[in-house]
């Protein structure tokens, strides 16, 4: 894995550890929203909430398009699957581990009989 | 989603944030170990390693029981469950609003001929 991989996994990792910016981004999959938009569920002032989007925007977990004086910001799918794709290695690995472990059961049963 | 769930979120996300902690999951995905089998590839001191294997007890990322005078380190593969399910909500919700719009293209250009 080269270093650029290993920083941004650092930074999807840091940007997801927040349930404030794991809300800006459930609130945006199924559309892309301006600033304010992503900002109006929330008791917060819009300066705090542009510092969660920026650490999200470090992180390459949201894009923003800006169009005059409005800020689009859309969801990067390509960097949630990069973590995806990092805990998919040990689930399968374990996943693996299981399905032999099961078939070893099955045949000391086997012959049992 | 209750909120030991967002809580244990929080910890897991921040736990994999850091490198030496996701090479540390990676050195234990074969089989347990000691906490000085797992310090031994780094160039760190004991005491660094054990606040890192803290942290990733906290989240429950890994488990560690102690024998006498050994405490063997083992993967918990449920957690990283956790933030897999919740990472691939948002992959499924765009892998199928692909679908669609493939689906939708499809039909326009079967429209044209």
């Amino acid at each position: 894995m080269v270093n650029h991989n290993k920083d941004q996994l650092n930074e999807i990792f840091h940007a997801l550890s927040d349930p404030t910016r794991r809300e800006i981004i459930h609130s945006m999959h199924q559309k892309e929203k301006t600033v304010s938009e992503l900002a109006q569920p929330f008791d917060m002032s819009l300066a705090a909430i542009s510092k969660h989007i920026k650490v999200l925007e470090r992180a390459k977990l949201i894009e923003r398009s800006v169009n005059g004086r409005t800020h689009l910001c859309s969801l990067n799918t390509e960097s949630l699957s990069k973590a995806t794709e990092w805990l998919q290695f040990y689930e399968k690995f374990w996943s693996n581990r299981f399905d032999l472990l099961e078939k070893e059961l099955l045949e000391a049963k086997k012959k049992e009989h």
